[in-house]
C-alpha cells in the first residue's frame, strides 16, 4: 500500500485530470530552484548525519509541534528546548511516539502531505504512521540516517536541487558559506541578506547590532551616512557568496520615503533606545525604501514579508523563546503602505520588489492590482500557512485574472525542514498544473500555452525573478 | 416528483460522488447532537401543538421574513408583532400566501433547503410551494399539526435528537427545564448559561438585572466579589439542569484581563450607568476572562460569538424591536482581541473556549492559526449566514489545512426553527462528506480515515467538545 | 483553429456541463441590456470609423496597457497621451507590435477572453495573436475598420444591444445624445447622471463647476437651496435623454444624513475651498442621501461605486494624468457607512439603491446581509477587476445564499472598450449558467427554475432594476 496517490492534487474530472497529468509530466523532473528558505548552511558545510527521526521531523518543525501542542501535548514533551535551559524530553523515541500516536491530527493538512512524501520517497516507508508502527518506522528512518546517502549533500543531489538560498543576518560571518565554497563541492548554496537585526529598532540589542555592523565594515555605523555605507559594504560581501536578494520581515507593510535629515534623526533616536513604537515603525518603513535604492545600485532583489504578529503567547515566549509556532497572521494593508516606496522606485523596471502576504484578502483587492501595473513589483507565492493546496489554489484564483502569471515569481519552499523540500515543490507543481488544466478544460487557455506556463511556474520564473 | 435530490450537495464528478455517498451512508442515521441552539424549552415542557403553518415557518424565522421583506413585503403583512402592540396581519393563511407567492426568492439559499426538507420529510409535501398550491400545502401542514405525532416531543424522537441545548439568561428560573425534568419524559434537554443581560453594561436594564441576580442568589451582586460569587452560584444552578456551556454574544472579540481593582471600578461605574462606550466594552472583555477562569473551576465550555451589528435599522428597531433580521456581520479581529484571555488561560488544555465568527476572512488568517496552537481554543462551526453549503465548504477549506479537523467542534444548528433541525444537520453532514470525498479523490486522505473523520464531524466532536 | 472554445467557462464534469449548455442555449441570443457603462456617445452620434487597431484595442483600454506596462513597457511606447502633450508613440503599428509580442502576459485574464472574442467574432481572426502574426492581424482589423459595417451604429445592431447607458456630468450639454435623438437612428442610447464634479469638494475646480451648474439651470447654485434645486433641474434634463440612474464614485461608502443647516454650512465651506478632508468626506456622504431623496421624487436609480484609491502613482499621475490604470481597490466597510442613508430611505421599496464593491470580503459579510433585508437596497454585479470568471463565480457563491438572486441586478459591462461588450455579456451569461448548472447538479435548484433564473440574470433583472 503506497502512501502517495500518483494523481494527488489533480482535478477529479477525467479530462481535466488527464490534462493535469500531461502538464505535470513535463515539469515533474525539472531541477528544484529554492530562492528563499531557511535551511542551515552548516548542514551543507559539514555534511554531518542528521541526529535522529524526532530531531529531523518533530522538534524543529513548528507546523508539527504546534499541532501536537494544540491538542494538549506540552512542548517539553516534544523535546522543544526551554529558554532557561530547563529539562525537556531527551529521548527522541519518546517524542516520536507522541507524534505517531497523534498522526491523525494532521489529516487534511499540508504537513501530512510533506511527511508522507518524505517517509515514502526518501525512507521507503509504505505504511501510514501510527501508534502501532511508531517504533518500526523510527528504526527504519534512524538506520537510514546513519548511512552516507542520507547526509545533507547526498540528499541535495538526490533532491535535484539546482540552487538553494539560505538567510543570514548582516552580522553573520558566512563562515559556513565560505566552508562550502572552499570544499570544492558542486552544490550551489547562496545566502540572502536579512537585515532585521540592524534595521528594526525594536529588535533585541539593536544598538549593539549596529555597532557590530560598523565593526565588521570599518564604518562608523552609528552615523546615518556610515550606517548606509556599512549596509552597502555588507551587501557587497554577501554578493560574494552568491546572494541575489534581501529579505525583510516587518510587522506591517508600511514604507516611508522620508527626507534624509528626518531619517537620520529617527536613526539617532533608535540608537539611543528612545524611539516610540510609531517612530520605530516609520524607521523600518523608511529603510525599505533605502534598501530598494541600494537594490537599484547593486541589483539585489528586495523581498517584503509583512503581517505576522510574532510570538503571540506571553507564556510560551517566556518559557520557550521566539519562533515556537505562535506567529499569527494579521490583517495587512498594502495600498497606502507601499505607496511611498512605489512612488520612489516603483516605476523602475530594472528593480524587482517581491511582496508576500499572510492576508489573503489582499491578493485580489490590493496586491494583484498593484503588481499588475507597477513595473518593479512582483507577487511572492502563497506563504507560510498558505503553502498548501488550498492556499495555492486561492492564490492563483485570486491573482491571475488581474496580475497574470508573469507578475508572479514561481515557488519558494521557505522551509527549515530539509526533508520537506521535494514534497513542497511537488505540491506546488501539482497545484499549478491542476489550475492550468482547469483553465484549459474551461476554454480559458490553450494546451500549448499551459505547458509553457507550467514550465515557467515550476522553474523559469523563480530563476528570472531572483536572478539566479 | 420529490423535492429532495438523494445526492444533494455531493460532488458532481462520479468517483467523488460515490465516495461522498459511501461516507454519508455511514453517518446519515447517527443521532443528532445539538449543543447550541435557541429552541423554546416550553415546547418540550408543555408539549402543546404548534399553532399553524405561518407561525411555524414564517413569522418566527428571521431568515424567511427578512428575505420577503427585502423584496417589499411589510413586516406587518407577515404577522411580525409590533413593538407598540399595534395591528399586524392576524390571518395565518394570508401570511402563508405571501410566503408561497414569493417562494422563488429563496432559490439558492439554505432556507430553501431547510424548508423543502421539512415539507417533504415531515409533512409529506412533494410539490414545490407556489402561489398555486399555497392553500393546499397550508391545509396539509395544518392538519398534521393537529395530530399528536407532530407535537414537540414526538418530533424530538422522530428527529432522533440525542440531546439539545437551549439558551437562558442567568435571571431565568429554568421553570420549563424543571417541568421537563419532572415530567419523566426521556428526552434530554439541557440549558446553557448566557449572561449578556448581567455582563453587558449596555444591555437594557443592566443595573436592575444585576440586582435581580443578587436576589436570586442571596448575594450582594452590586459589589464586585458578590457579583462574581453570584455568577458562580447561577452557573452551579444551571449545571443542575444539564448545562455544560456558557455563551457570549459581544459586538467584538475583545477580551481583557484587568487587575481586579480596575475591573471592580469598571463594574461600579457600569452599575451607576456612567460607563463610556469604551469602558463598557472593556468590562465585557474582562468578563470573558472571568468566565474562563470560572470554567476552569466548574468545567463549563465557554463560547464566544462576536461580530454582529445588532438591530441595524433604526426604523425597524423602533417599530418592531430587537431581532428582526437586521443583525449584520462586521469585520472582526481576533489576534489582538483574544490575546489577554489567551495569555491568561489559553495554555490550559483542561479548558475549552470555542470561538465563532461572522467574518470569514478570519478563518484562515487568524482563527485557524490560533486554534492550531493554543490548547484551550477550538473553532465553532460556520455560523448564522454561513450555516449553508457554501459557507460550510469555505469553513473547511479555510480552516482544515492549519487547524486540522480536531480543533473544530462538529456542528451546531443554532436555531429557533424547530422543524429545520434535521435539515440543518443533514446539510452539514453532506457538505462535510463532500469535502472529505474530495480530499480522498485528490489523494489527500485515505478512505478509511475519511470514514472516521465523517463520524467525528457528525457526532463525536460535538459530544466531546461540549462534554455532553 | 478557433480561438474560442464552444464550452468555455462551463463546468468540466459531463452532466453539469450539459446542464450549463442547455441553460446557455436559452439565453445566448437575448438582446444585450447595458445599463451602466462608459462608451462615448459621440460614437453613436457621428458614427465615424474607429481609427486603427491600436487606438481601438490598446491605447484606450487600461486593462491592456497596465498589464503591458507592469512588465516594463513605457506608457509612451503604447501611445498613451502625456499630460504635458509631449511625444508618445504615434505609429499605431508600433504600439500593436508591442501588444502582440506580449500577448502571453494576458494568459488567464479576462482581457484575453474579451480580446479573443472580439478578434474571432467581429474580425474573423482565427489564430492567436503573436509577434509572428502581429502585422497580418493588424492589417485584417484595419481593413475591416474602414468598412461601413464596422462603424459604431452597425456594430451596435450586430451586437444586438437593446439599450446602452453612457455616463455624463451634470455640466455636460448632452449634445451627442441630442444628435443621436435627432438623427432618427433607432438605437437606444441613454445617459446617466454622474455628479461627482459638482458633489465632491475635492474634485478639480469644484467651486467653478458649481457655478456652471447654476448657470446651466438659472439657479443660484452657490446657495444650498439653489444648489439642490439645480440638481433637480439637471436630473430632469437628463431624464429627457432617457436617463434612469445616477452614479457616484466616492472613495469610501460613507453616507451621512445631516441636519440641513449643517449640510448647508459644509457646502458653503466647500465652495470657499476651506473644507478639511473630513468635511469634504462628510459632504460627499451627505449628498448621497440628498440624491436618494431626489430619487424618491423623480424615480432615478442611485448607484454607489466606492472603494477605489484613484491615481495611486504620483509619477504616473504627473506624467499622464488621471485614469491610467493606477486605480487600486481598498478595504471598504458598508455596515456603518451605509447606515445613515439606510435609516433615511432604506425601508422605501419604491427606491432602488445599487451598491457595488471592490472589496470582495464585503459580499458575504456585509452587502448580502444588508441587501437581504432592506427593501431599497440591491447588489451591483462583480465590478472592475472582478468582471471576470473567477470574480463572478465568487460573487454568486458569496451573495446568493444570503441575498438570493432577486436582490441582484443582472450584469453591467461598465466598459469604455466598445468591442468588448458582447464578450463581457457572454462571459457573464456563461458564468451564471455554470453556477446555476452546479446548483442543479447538486440538488439545490430544479432545472425549470434554473432556466427562469438564467433568463432573469441575463436580461430581465437589469431592465427591472434600472427601469429600462
Amino acid at each position: 500500500m503506497a502512501l502517495l496517490d500518483e494523481d494527488r492534487l489533480f482535478p477529479v474530472e477525467g479530462r481535466a485530470r488527464d490534462l493535469a497529468r500531461a502538464l505535470h509530466a513535463g515539469v515533474r523532473d525539472l531541477p528544484l530552484v529554492s530562492p528563499h528558505g531557511h535551511t542551515d548552511p552548516r548542514w551543507y558545510a559539514e555534511d554531518a548525519a542528521f541526529p535522529d527521526p524526532a530531531r529531523l521531523f518533530v522538534t524543529p518543525d513548528h507546523y508539527v509541534f504546534r499541532m501536537l501542542h494544540s491538542q494538549g501535548a506540552p512542548l517539553e514533551a516534544l523535546g522543544v528546548p526551554r529558554a532557561d535551559g530547563g529539562e525537556t524530553e531527551a529521548d527522541p523515541r519518546a517524542v516520536w511516539r507522541i507524534f505517531a500516536e497523534n498522526y491523525h491530527l494532521f489529516r487534511g493538512t499540508p504537513s501530512r502531505l510533506w511527511l508522507d512524501h518524505a517517509f515514502e520517497t526518501v525512507f521507503g516507508v509504505s505504511e501510514r504512521l501510527s501508534a502501532a508502527n511508531a517504533d518500526a518506522v523510527y528504526d527504519r528512518i534512524a538506520d537510514c540516517l546513519a548511512r552516507p546517502e542520507y547526509r545533507p549533500r547526498a540528499l541535495f543531489e538526490r533532491f535535484n536541487i539546482e540552487v538553494i538560498a539560505t538567510t543570514e543576518s548582516p552580522l553573520d560571518d558566512l563562515r559556513w558559506h565560505a566552508m562550502i565554497r572552499d570544499s570544492g563541492w558542486s552544490g550551489r548554496v547562496v545566502t540572502a541578506y536579512r537585515p532585521d537585526p540592524v534595521v528594526d529598532p525594536e529588535f533585541p540589542d539593536f544598538a549593539a547590532n549596529v555597532e557590530k555592523l560598523g565593526a565588521l565594515t570599518g564604518e562608523d555605523a552609528t552615523g546615518w551616512d556610515g550606517y548606509l555605507t556599512a549596509h552597502r559594504a555588507r551587501r557587497a560581501f554577501f554578493k560574494g557568496f552568491g546572494c541575489t536578494s534581501t529579505d525583510h520581515g516587518h510587522a506591517t507593510a508600511r514604507t516611508e520615503d522620508l527626507p534624509q535629515a528626518d531619517a537620520a534623526a529617527l536613526f539617532d533616536k533608535a540608537l539611543r533606545g528612545r524611539s516610540t513604537a510609531e517612530e520605530a515603525d516609520a524607521f523600518r518603513g523608511h529603510m525599505l525604501t533605502e534598501m530598494a535604492r541600494m537594490s537599484l545600485e547593486d541589483g539585489l532583489v528586495l523581498q517584503i514579508h509583512p503581517g505576522s504578529f510574532r510570538n503571540h503567547s506571553a507564556q510560551a515566549m517566556a518559557r520557550f523563546g521566539r519562533d515556537k509556532g505562535y506567529d499569527i497572521p494579521t490583517r495587512t494593508d498594502y495600498v497606502r503602505a507601499l505607496k511611498p516606496l512605489l512612488d520612489a522606485v516603483g516605476e523602475r523596471p530594472e528593480l524587482t520588489v517581491i511582496a508576500f502576504t499572510l492576508d489573503e484578502t489582499a491578493y485580489a483587492r490590493e496586491l494583484a492590482p498593484l503588481a499588475g501595473v507597477y513595473p518593479a513589483l512582483r507577487l511572492g507565492p502563497a506563504w507560510w500557512f498558505y503553502d498548501s493546496p488550498e492556499g495555492m489554489r486561492r492564490f492563483r484564483e485570486a491573482t491571475t485574472e488581474t496580475a497574470g502569471f508573469y507578475n508572479t515569481v514561481g515557488f519558494n519552499d521557505d522551509t527549515r525542514a530539509y526533508l520537506s523540500i521535494p514534497a513542497r515543490h511537488d505540491v506546488a507543481r501539482r497545484v499549478d498544473c491542476a489550475f492550468l488544466a482547469t483553465l484549459v478544460a474551461t476554454g480559458r487557455l490553450a494546451e500549448d500555452e499551459a505547458h509553457e506556463v507550467a514550465h515557467d511556474l515550476s522553474y523559469r520564473l523563480a530563476k528570472r525573478a531572483y536572478r539566479l
